[in-house]
């Protein structure tokens, strides 16, 4: 779970002097709202709206779970309490719930493209994500069934192309393992050779780049007559659209990495409905 | 221009415990790479990305201003400096180039619609940005020729659809008087005849919200009628798309605003490449 | 509502080590204690001072809602709870009530003044506030009756002396209306000519600073003649003080705005008693 | 000196979005200004101006170092700099100025009345200061002369009628000096036998509270008859004004400390002009 | 008590991006844990811990209160809640036991070993803690029945061989006493004539820094003989060691300060076991 | 490189009122001062010292590289400048180098006794470390020529016993793997059958805890008949000492990991000198 106060930072942002129109315009009455779906998708970002709300005293029953299919119209959250605390946060739990549904939504949709060629090949994220907002989206990416893969520069070892610029790619790996036994070493190449060159170095996963179905079919082969296939792992990435994936998915590949995942999301529409006729005065 | 500790949180989200790639791989080398745009469109982001190398002692050269266009495959930034700074914030500066230049393509794009049918009518961002990023998401808008709008529930009135759901429409605008001369105040209405309840209220401008490019056409004359129009701002919004942007910004009215300039956001493509042969080791 | 981690950020100013004398001095004992007030007054800061005392665990009973009248030794809180809780807040408690009651009487006692010879004319604050305060001075404004006038320099457009030495007034209008339809422009200006002058340029608030009333009132004059004066704001600033404000409120102007309600504030005296002879031990 | 991030919080508050008029109206003009008096007195903030203004690249010159008396008119900081930057931080830095100045004079003015009396009295502060201001409160008071007393509630023991509510005084003193050697001991009474009975147990200062300047002498001749006044700090405290002290600083106390030094503080007047004609357009 | 938004500093330092492990082994199952020490000592931290593991919901019963002696196989804390909050919490919460236990145990014993030669000397702590640990390294002191000496450069002036390079003995003396009547005054020393010096100029405390018992005792003759014991407080410090301890502390020294109370902890052993058998699975 | 910012919390730590002695004591003069080590070891931390006498604009030269050994007596840092600044960053800067000095000469130590029986087996470090410090104490560690392991919770999967107290050890497995496809994941095992089970299904690396040397070749054994010896990693753990590192070293284990390398630091002595005779006292 996110902790609460990364969550506040994003009220604090929207309202750094507070909600100068509630604050001038409502008063303190206690209401019931709903927070409903618009589109059909894969639902993410509730359990961060509900702390958020919870945070500032709305009572809050979530009627479905993160990650599961929702239909427009679909009743997502129902709250009750200060009408002012409702519409505070109102507008950042919307943004959250649309953007990580729209990664969520995204995902889904291209982890059962996979499925339709294969059974295990994973859809994974990569770091394309939106600066300071990571850890949501690589949430948003696993409730949409894809792999996170790393989350940052620090937890696993991938030598990429600005790296073999500098150091040999043997080299590169034989430095990395040195440095610590513990971590995951991965190795982006875009030829067959150098797919081989870094099994037979040790890496743990080789990252296929730029290259199309055929050639990633050519590379595994190759892994495949070298016997180094089934010690290494396969990923697939660059320019993988909705109407390659399936291809990909096909070459015999374990994932297939698409930056588009988070870095170019569509926002799933989600609105919130303050029920008319319900408030009631607080008393002091 | 954004504080440097606002972008390197960035850093720290990519690197908590620095990147353990280039730790191990890379060795103490000045290296040149060059960052260029792998696409057509409006730049933004080159001072954000530029601040972070050079706080990490990258010398930069930036070849073009932010808000111009750009063509596949054109320069934006030279850099020369320790090939481990520049692969450390590589992804954090392209993950800023590429949103900052996605919002502010389509807002040109947008922007280049409106001027087919109006010269004077503007495009307008809405509070629907990316939690944590809204300073850079609203500067991108305005790179690409658009209105921020408000930036945060701080600064100006917007009183909506939820808030008249408590409180009757001219009261909201009494009040919200009453709390200050110095804030704009800005009312939703779905309805002309609410349109000109607002005009009345002495409402600053009033946001005809998800009606039809006629509909908007009868408000605007019902405010003309009633001898009010020069004296509001009106601001369409709800549901403009591409499709129907002209169609809107034919009315007659002063702005369109469109929450998908900053919630839905086509990445700009944009790559960074370390300039082989030409690094030279560093003497102690 | 302030955050309450703003708050708190000032019982860490005041106890970085906790309370050496309570640490050493104090058992653990539950006792009882009251905020009174030494002086008359408005009161302001009491809402603060609760969430303090709740968040370290001591229950509040709020005897009057801020922005009320109080009179010397009434009783303003009731507290109960540990006393070592008590007595770590109490200085920071006394402190803020202290400085926005002095605020919000000051503020009370410039609007009375203002109501005597006028019904409508607002009494507003600048940011001259305290650094890092402005927060509580401007609520205070607000709860002695003040108009907060702008939070920062975000949030309207003030153009002052120093930006007209660098830009010609009419150019400076202009500019930022293209930057933003939704921000409110005032123009700072130091004779009936400019006044003329901001309003034809489209000013929607114009400031008059440091002129007598009488010349106040031949500016006011001055865009009457030319039939402005419906379509603008307009405020007196500068050297105003209690002698003068009821000639500067009767100029027709529609608001005088005075630094002194926040730089220079007169402390309003509070205390806190531990109330003798009713604490008792706590059990293990 | 202060932490630059500690400073830089303020500007934050003052522009969280940046400057909005500035920004819109002011090109990017190199030009110089500079600060200087409005009134009389004793100075202080210049270096926390400086290090802002000189954060933001501009080129300060400071006429006259914190501490000394400045005269209306008088030249303080001279500036060269980008206009947007001068105008960015000027409110800041005039309110950083504007407050520890105004506190330095008035506790010059409380020293210098002392001074008619005696040459060694002590005019101490409290920690009525205000919230989160602190450190720049009690710097201020030392540049005007005076003692800044402790800090915070972790740096030294204090032992107050609320402590003594709670625990008798010999118990009190016995228990902070269990609790450390290494704190002075402090300790409030309101009564010549108090004054004995706190100087027996041990207490490095005796603070007498409320009395009058007859009581205080009082309270001395009682610690002298016992032998105790060479081995005891005598504090006075509680209702001096500038009509009393210089009756206090005659009782033979060593210190008188006054929380109207930072809690009711008159505002010194400063402003920033901007030199017309001087400024130069930047080179690209 | 330390403020939990600092602990939970700790909890973020170990997991940035949430627990990996638990998150995709562990179900939503409630259970129950023990805290129990592995060695004989004296406890501290438990507090701190147990607020980490109540923030997360998991309801913790404290078997012995800091400060304790406890013995190995001994029950600390009882825990019951969510397994996944339980495993968050274990690390950071052992290594703060362990850390704090470690110094408090140290502390107790070298107490001790003064108590056989003296009932009132001293033991005493450094500045030499943990960088970010000091309030907890402190805090452990305490507990193990130490002085925490000064917590930082801000409470209390301390004249030491550094200082003493630059300016004569009585100079800084008089000077650290004209800055403030309020601070302990403490100078180190390397003879017996400057520690009469500093008796001499109005020190508080002497510390007799890096001399044998026996050059102790003459100092302290030294400063009898000149009649000013008594008004002083004499510190020894520098090379004390377990062996030595109880020889310095048999010198007629008030106190013996050591670094290696914080700067060298042997950790004290604890751990956490997740009970068996007695987790039941949570309902939605 | 540990961010500045990190290092400066804990100047700040150290003096958050400033240093009371060196401002009341120190004149502006400009100084040389010398860090020179006390003992012989491996030195760590001089990169984290200099940054932060830098930060302060003190001149540093550094007389030898982090990691390497050094001698009593040995001058590690030469620095110039302000007396005030360096007295001001001395003990942080001791404290830094004495602590991650102490862990590099401990496991320069460890990995020399593991060097006698085998040039390749790994000593590494745990997450037994000093909470806030972990970033300094891991790459005290690497400078000391061990491996850091996994720094958070968040970077790599470690079932231990408390997992599989509510979960069996396949099913861990295999969610782990399903969770994502790029972690290690490390198992703890208390016998030759679980490392078996372990590695049958898919562990990457085993760690054996809490065996004799005997029960480690025992388990290495068993992996070896089923002919899984060569696809997985094996990591001792569990009480080992100075004394049995060695034979746990010739087990034929690939690692060796223990938290006494961190959690039981012994303080490397260093000292800081101000030169006498060298000051000069600094022009206005």
């Amino acid at each position: 779970m996110i902790p609460i106060d990364h969550l506040l930072g994003f009220i604090e942002e929207d309202a750094p002097w507070g909600d100068v129109t509630s604050d001038a315009v409502i008063p303190d009455v206690v209401c019931r709202a709903e927070v409903h779906a618009k589109a059909a998708g894969t639902i993410a970002g509730l359990a961060e709206a509900r702390a958020l709300f919870e945070h500032y005293g709305v009572a809050v029953r979530q009627r479905i779970a993160d990650g599961k299919s929702v239909s427009p119209g679909e009743a997502l959250l129902e709250l009750e309490g200060s009408a002012k605390a409702i519409l505070l946060v109102e507008r950042t739990a919307l943004n959250i719930i649309g953007r990580m549904s729209g990664i969520a939504t995204k995902t889904r949709s291209c982890v059962e493209t996979v499925r339709t060629v294969s059974p295990h090949v994973r859809v994974a994220a990569t770091r394309k994500t939106c600066p300071g907002l990571r850890v949501l989206d690589k949430k948003a990416v696993e409730l949409g069934g894809g792999d996170p893969h790393r989350f940052t520069l620090s937890d696993m070892v991938l030598i990429k192309d600005n790296h073999l610029a500098v150091v040999p790619l043997p080299e590169a790996i034989r430095k990395a393992r040195a440095g610590s036994l513990y971590r995951t070493i991965e190795v982006e190449v875009e030829s067959p050779g150098d797919a081989v060159l870094a099994a037979e170095a040790g890496a743990d996963i080789v990252l296929l780049d730029n290259m199309s179905p055929a050639e990633v079919r050519g590379a595994i082969l190759a892994l495949e007559e070298v016997g180094l296939r089934q010690q290494i792992i396969v990923e697939v990435s660059g320019g993988v659209t909705g109407a390659t994936l399936a291809a990909y998915a096909g070459t015999g590949a374990d994932a297939v990495s698409m930056g588009a995942l988070t870095h170019s999301v569509e926002n799933f529409d989600v609105s919130l409905t303050i029920l008319k006729g319900v408030q009631s005065f607080r008393l002091e």
